[in-house]
């Protein structure tokens, strides 16, 4: 709360205007509204038309439901990551306009119109088992309004069919790169485009990849300046990082 | 290469414009200057003002200013981190605009003016221990032309003092948060901003600290959506990636 | 035993009014008694209200079967925790007073009244999925006689929400905070209270999380100094420690 | 802030005996006297006669005496860890009364009388390699005004060491356990009182002793329900805990 | 092959007693009856009267049967450890004399009468879910001829059930300690007896328990000297090693 | 591409002999023929005769069917490791010429017949559990066109299993050694042969053995130097490797 | 204390003999002395003729000083590891029959003549790095009154040096193994030798050795049976346990 | 020894041409002339002319002194590694002929000429870093009489410089590519060549890079098959696989 509307308020008590009662309605949500914290998160959303975002795991069937029940009750787009068919299926039951990302396990429902940004994301994997995570980010970016390009499949073994796409690729305002095992696209990607690229490590291998351990360590210690890294499969956080950049524009 | 140059570089060998030689010489860097290998990384910095960038550590002194000496000579602003002061002096001997930041322990050469831009870059921490860190990061926005906002020593275990700040983080572009020991502050941060916020855990605590695996494992796994993490104490590329979004504006 | 009472013993044996082999009998648990091994851990409970505690993982139906029909017959309250509902069925079949709380898979019988204490134990969690460890900590707390607050689902993403419930939680002898992923809301707990804050790390979270350990250790390494931990996932010795400090007054 | 005090303040505006200035300057503070945070944590330290603390571990010697001069000049009792002896006695030339722990590598500077409570904290390690750790905690709880007793050197490979003491320990309102290499000590304490117990691991030991991770792993899984634990070598955390604990009765 | 024997052979050799192709053969086998490398193993289990052991641990049914249908051919008492139940069925329907230990999840076939020797090897369990890697180390115990006495339950939270037993304890000549958590009874019975004490650690525990690694690394660091350790788990390890003692006498 | 051949198309441009669009079809792949990236991968398969490989493992039963049907079309040999027998039944339904190996979980299918080398490889195990891993690098040599040797359970344990061996493996070209547990083995081996050694070190073991992370350290610190080292239960890549060598002959 | 004892104390105290005070004094210590914890420990040494054992790492030069003065006070044989030669010095300089042992960095006082036994102890190294180690175990066993034999430098790389020794081995009581890097020594002796082998890890080794983990894991992980292991580094502990073993004899 | 020299040894024993003793002679080396223990490793040396190697790391100057006087005595080829310019220049002091590569740490002395092979062996490198592991590798290739090819610098990060040097490595009959930080050159590497490619990760990096982890992790996991790995900084180990393979030609 600028401090004009608090003098505004307090003016408004002095000369009778307001009573003391509506003062204290004005200001009973004040130190959150100044401070911006319930409400702000709630009016990020809003504001910019962002979804609410729902992480389903370790949440039960009922949660879930409740959660998405009062969202579209406040004309929310939802978008609900990790989400099982069965859970969607009882979604859809009761909200005939949910829709169901099987590669990403991705529900969304898309109450309102998405507000279209002119924003770029691409999205690349390094190989065909990455893509669950990929769909995930590309998913979420396409619910903030983003365009976006997937480039799946161009991992550095046969990295030929990276460069058959590098034109595409640096088109885009934001990258993400999915890839597990070693995780070295991120470097190769970061390397050859200006934009930032937003690496998720992805639990795809085995043995010495350590649940995607192998891929996390190369991508926070890649050589490559313009890589930043988040969780391993976490491909919503990698969308939604990328999208924040490139709806900046 | 746009097919279009290639097909005209062709037209001119058919009809005699072009002698083959010159068509050679003309193609002879084609792989790369099509691919924007070689180049493209110096063009990058060139065309878009960014500094070169010069990481010391296992470096020899002979080393760093051999490299040094050849950017100069290329008229390119140079940064350089993780210098000692000796080596600092040694180049300072030569390159008389040699600066030294030692905070962050970074030497710049500014040979051309730096291109200023619109981008707001805010470089937070939480204790003063992880000045250093910051100071790499606000360097680099610095010589990548941000306008940078310092807060430091804000961490958690005295909120206010973050909160006291928060409308000068709000109206930045991108958000470095630079924090050791548990690194809560990146999530904070994450969750009263709506610029992207680039995490860097420090390698400040001791003990389970681990040399600030704490902090990125923290960093990596904060239930704000709009961060993303770097390298344990990688100001360098925090501030780089910081400046990459900000100066998209 | 006190030297008294070992002087006293000998005393009556020197002037006959015991027998050695009475003064045997005395004596036989000399060591423990003294010593207050065996039985001083019972006698704590006995003494001070406390139910006994069954850790049922890995444990057989028979064997907690077993150990609940000796904990009734001896009188004593029983609080078992990680109790599947099957488990809990069958003893419920003989103990009829036996009640199951499925969100922390507890199970307690009520022999005795509970003895009520002034102590206030707030449990605190970062969501929704952290519940079940917290129900873990507030039942252990509820059956050692601490009235207890619960604030769920407060995490720093949206602190506002910690924010708006402070003034209750400052009310506390002691607070249990129970959160997974990066478990920073300890930390800033423990920076907006003055009395002791009990982490308990939980494994809600994926990837970089490894099973509680980015909670665990960011919890270790807090900045705020009025903090200690439990093991990952250790809502029962979140709640017995937060009990024994509120119970104290 | 009380809603009463709010509402006083503003009847106080709207009969005229407060100009809207000074309501300002009365309101002005108040997002942080409300939630109490940046002076909360310095009024703490006066309400209660706690003293500040000052972590110098990365601290330059300039910071640290400039931090140090300014909490001499708010007249607050002084405790600095990790402090060198040279530092101390740059310290010490300044403010005469500065006094310095060696083993615990602590200085402290009593500006004012500490006030004394009833509460008893006592101190064990178990060999005499972990007595710095040790030291650390008993100064902090000797500056928090709880009586200190220390009970050095019984670690479990001579148990009767500890058992001797064990009178003495139980009258304790809170214990610290200081232990390195496999830190059972804490556990066996645990078993021993009735009193919380704050286990803190020390670093000491080699090879599988991972700088003081098996103790701390030992420690956190400890069999006996009344142990929390803090940070590695965190000799201050775990005597502010106990003395937390120890000085609320 | 000693030096004789050789001489006397070429001896034979020489003065025509024995054929140049007889002494080929004497000598064919001599790499490795020399080294005793193949029989000496299965010497070792005849000559002293050990059991063959199977781990059948990631073995097919078909290789189980197939291996033990071998040894009772061999007239080898047979110890197979980590048998399901159905394994042991199918094995005890051609093989009648086959016993199951459900706790140890082991099965014996005692072919030839065991051996019986002086030594006594105690097994002592922390805790009850400790007792199925203990019941391990008794079988094996017993099938090597040593006499074997359980102590269960008698772990360091309640210290006076393992003090009650220390005299069985201190007859033993060789004690087996299965514990999980935090390990630490291995330390406390090691500073009790004068015999070598063998650490199992069990997988027994949760969080930051990581299968076993913290009880692994506080027997690693034990502070009490006669303590040695072997894999998480191995019950049968640490059986077999303390026969070995214990067999000496 | 080679600067000649480059220079004879100009040329054939330049005299009319080729027009700029046939031209542009041969250039038109040149950026990867020449730096030979899509179809180098490919075209090594087929030059040297080495089959198409396929990891299954991640892949949908339709994602499998799709490759494997692309290759036939292309008359590539397949080899496909980590198929369910399920998903090897539906492939071999439309191509009757797959064969399963069970043991090695892998599926080959020989459109065109495998190029008969010269190379002997070797695959040793130091257990009969290790044989899964082991028959995966047969498997694959043998499809390379390698002549496979295959020494099993030769573990250290009874080291004169291995001696007795050892004349044949010395004849080898490369040697595969699969082993778990502490992998020590392929130290011995390293230390008996004259040819490289290709280590894989596999899950097999259990407790401390932490999936495989103890034979891979182990193999790593060899004090042999004729070794190198593969990913956990990697057997396709020891093959691989192995062949590698052993085909160069 | 047996009952018979404390019964014949009551009988002296109840005719009369035993005045009560009397009885206090000899009851007095009963509860350690009946335990054995205080002398037990003292009087295993006197009674065994083991010498008493000081760690001095993380001790200062006073505190060994002033140990190792009440130790020869008491006339106990002692054993000093990881002392420095000024340490030794100081010692020296006071105590004239302290000798050093450079390589184990030990220090020893032979205040009594060492108890000789029939034991025999061998001490094998992989390497001539890892003689420290081994040294401090052949210090200790020597001061057990066991005889030593040192088998050194025969690890597996070269493994005809173990065998040409195998014989001498193949006669020890018990066999101490000290290996770095893999130490895949511990598991070849364990299946050439019928007695315990002890195997202590090394931090010989770099990379991926992780300060003798690798070791560590590879030893836990023997598939030998009769093979126990101490913590890296620990050749007073493998000393003292191989000891144990081999004085039993 | 083949079986037919071992009958002629006999045969001339048997017709009085060789003594009995003569013959004890011949055999006395024979267990592990046969087994081709002891000697065949000096063997190996000697007969493919590969030099002696001696890690200098953790032996003391007289003890590396030693070692080299005696191989020099014998008419080896010494290759020593991590060897300090104080050592080497002791060395020096008495063998004139020891040469000194300080970017290895290396110290040779070439008593007999080197045999040259036909095999290439190319050393990449990420960067300028990983240059003195690079040099480890090239001098020992270099000394088992490989031919040498230095690519250096050419990491993912600007990609266009390994591209350049394409066809001099693909010339290659083994290449070794030592990179720290994420280690991605590797998997690039092996997807460009036919040949096998050696990894070596370096210890280059910081933070996150645990002294080279991330880059052995990656290295493991690579996507590449053609690729085996060593440990962290091991050049020496690299280089020789690679020449073993080299040299095969």
């Amino acid at each position: 709360m600028h401090p004009d509307k608090l003098r505004s308020i307090m003016a408004a008590v002095a000369n009778g205007k307001m009573s003391i009662e509506e003062a204290m309605v004005s200001l009973k949500e004040l130190p959150y509204e100044d401070l911006g914290f319930a409400k702000l998160d709630h009016h990020r959303h809003l504001r910019r038309g962002f979804p609410e975002v729902v992480l389903c795991e370790n949440k039960t069937p009922e949660q879930i439901m409740a959660i998405v029940d009062k969202m579209v009750e406040r004309e929310c787009n939802v978008l609900a990551t990790r989400v099982s068919r069965e859970v969607f299926e009882s979604v859809h039951a009761v909200h005939k306009g949910a829709e169901y990302n099987s590669d990403a396990r991705a529900m969304t429902i898309t109450v309102r119109p998405i507000k279209r940004r002119k924003g770029n994301v691409t999205i690349v994997t390094a190989g065909t088992s990455d893509i669950p995570v990929a769909e995930e980010a590309a998913v979420t970016a396409d619910m903030m309004g983003c365009r976006v390009l997937r480039v799946y499949d161009v991992g550095v073994a046969g990295i030929h069919r990276l460069f058959d796409r590098r034109h595409d690729i640096s088109r885009s305002d934001a990258v993400v790169v999915a890839a597990g095992m070693e995780g070295a696209l991120a470097s190769v990607v970061g390397g050859l485009v200006e934009c930032p690229v937003v690496a998720v490590p992805t639990s795809i291998g085995y043995g010495a990849s350590f649940g995607g351990l192998a891929a996390l360590l190369g991508m926070l210690n890649t050589c490559s300046p313009g890589v930043s890294v988040v969780n391993i499969d976490n491909g919503f956080g990698a969308g939604y990082f990328a999208s924040l950049i490139a709806s900046r524009k």
